[in-house]
């Protein structure tokens, strides 16, 4: 017989967990189970590849492999169980039906088919229910599903802006030339951020000045991003590189039916988004991709797009990567209207700096304060 | 009697007291020492202010006002003892006729009248001597007195170039704005800086835009940094807030008697170091400051001055403070000639960074890999 832990040792274990889950369950968020009797661990499981069995069935599957009887016993899990029929019947269900006595939850469900549903079922048929008693374990499960919880709660992904330059802020010479400013080491880490995305986006400025391949490279990845280009004219090019491989979805705001028929030919998707001013509709284009159940939007684009969502108020977090270099003039990181008053800024918060070989990597989100 | 402890032991322990030394002993070096026998610490002392007692004198008379007999003890500095009359008798003249047995220093002096002649002294009077055995101590007695190493090894300062500015880089916006964009805790942080810098170097064009008074304010110092203005054409007024209380040098590559002679009368110095281009010649000013013993010079100035010292290689080190905004427009941090290829950009070394309340505060350091 072990020894009983604490609620919190066995969250914590179950966010361990979670941890294992891949970027394969998304649009489903990453969660972890382990199932307890009397300081005895009897199933552990972590949520599949998105079809696949959630973290609940996968302990209650291991317990029952190794021959243990669940009935009575605790269920810890790093968010409240599913409470409604999507690719998997509900999970709460399933903990009950299995005799589950006790669950633990480190935070509630943001999904409006779930919020509470799931708590309410257990308590109904009777389990003994605690949820988000741990307030850095519910925040630890929150951000391991950042863009899941983001989605559900606003209908629009998480949305994460990638810059590279140098330390004074250019990303490029004056005479275009942007290569080599940051490090392999900070391009490939860019490339982790990638992997770790649903969606990346950038601008068809972008894609006439450096035709970028716009999928992950030099690491190893279970799927390839969907590929998202912001073209108001549709001038892009079927050879467009991006274009060649995966799922691309180009979003224009001025029909052209030719272009859109090659386009649409080689498998590619137009989508018609027109904004007021003759432009992408960006805000509609977050909506729309949060309807296609994209959890992180990884942003890599020119001054141009960047300035526009920046000036919409669509990105979450900032993931700038600083060179130890100072070019003194050459193109800056983004095009916004001048500012009057510092005031008038919008204020960002440091929440992850940290050195990448040669070069800084700072993670700044939205100041909610 | 104490248990006998390691060299490297005593070493920590001197360069813990030569921390207790404060910018007063500039232009000469903090050094701490320890005076040691059998295991007991006989005395402990470090420099006082500039025309005072050094360390090793400081430890004697420690040792001797305690009743101590140091004939035979251990004397572990860290850094060389001094070998020349200055301003004090040597140092090392005073270990030999205290009767010291063993002199374990950290690092060698880099002074020219010093370097390795105080070591000599010690050998040639028959004691034993070791330096630098221990590397990490050695580079961190040396980092102690950057500024002194620097001056004894170029005869320049140690030239910290400050900047602050928004993540994206820019210092002001369009319409020269530039307050508020760092933070309070930063501009005292900077203010740090600014005291234990023996002098500060600012540009004419500062002084006319921000009438800055370049002191230090905000902090307890025991004195004021020498004012430093780049004036080229002498176009400074008089009533210049830079310049009515402390020492201030103004520095002009064209004389105007009438102008000189109204700074003069009211005590401000005018050096005339013309360079080739009608440009005041920086390269020779850092010299004339190493000639007048500034070890750490503070650069705060705009993006024309410090475009030029960084073009003639002048500056050792950068320190940046980047507040979480984004402006999008502005003034840049410094003026350069355009750079054609990203190699030709010289590089840095991020040297530490840290967060200060919102901002984030950037050491770099020439790359000298």
């Amino acid at each position: 017989m072990n020894q009983p832990q604490t609620d919190r040792h066995y969250l914590q274990l179950a966010l361990a967990l979670a941890a294992r889950a891949t970027i394969e369950t998304s649009p489903n968020p990453k969660v972890g189970c382990v199932i307890v009797t009397d300081g005895q661990i009897l199933g552990q499981g972590w949520t599949q590849p998105v079809g696949q069995a959630h973290a609940e069935v996968m302990a209650l599957r291991d317990a029952h492999a190794q021959g243990h009887v669940v009935a009575g016993a605790t269920a810890y899990v790093t968010l409240e169980p599913c409470s409604h029929f999507g690719r998997t019947p509900p999970c709460a269900n399933a903990l009950v039906e299995a005799g589950i006595a006790r669950v633990v939850a480190a935070v509630g469900d943001a999904n409006p088919q779930v919020a509470g549903r799931g708590l309410a079922i257990l308590r109904q048929a009777g389990l003994q229910v605690e949820c988000g008693q741990e307030p850095d374990i519910a925040l630890a499960a929150r951000e391991m599903n950042v863009g899941f919880f983001r989605r559900m709660e606003s209908g629009k992904p998480w949305v994460r802006m990638k810059m590279a330059a140098s330390l004074d802020g250019h990303t490029a010479l004056p005479n275009g030339q942007s290569q080599w400013i940051t490090s392999p080491a900070a391009r490939l880490d860019g490339h982790q951020w990638r992997a770790r995305a649903d969606a990346i986006l950038t601008g068809i400025g972008t894609v006439l000045a450096d035709d970028p391949q716009l999928n992950v490279r030099g690491i190893s990845t279970p799927r390839q991003p969907i590929k998202i280009i912001v073209d108001s004219h549709l001038r892009i090019a079927p050879q467009a590189r991006c274009l060649q491989q995966g799922v691309s979805l180009v979003v224009a705001a001025h029909d052209d039916a030719e272009k859109r028929a090659a386009l649409e030919a080689q498998g590619v998707e137009v989508l018609l988004l027109p904004a007021a001013h003759g432009r992408v509709d960006l805000s509609a284009l977050l909506l729309e991709l949060g309807r296609r159940q994209i959890n992180e939007l990884h942003v890599e684009a020119g001054a141009v797009l960047n300035g526009a969502l920046l000036e919409a108020k669509l990105v979450d977090e900032l993931l700038v990567y600083l060179a130890p270099k100072l070019l003194g003039s050459g193109a800056g990181l983004l095009h916004i209207s001048e500012l009057t008053h510092v005031d008038q800024a919008e204020s960002w918060q440091y929440h992850d700096v940290q050195m990448l070989a040669p070069d800084l990597r700072i993670l700044a989100r939205r100041n909610l304060a």
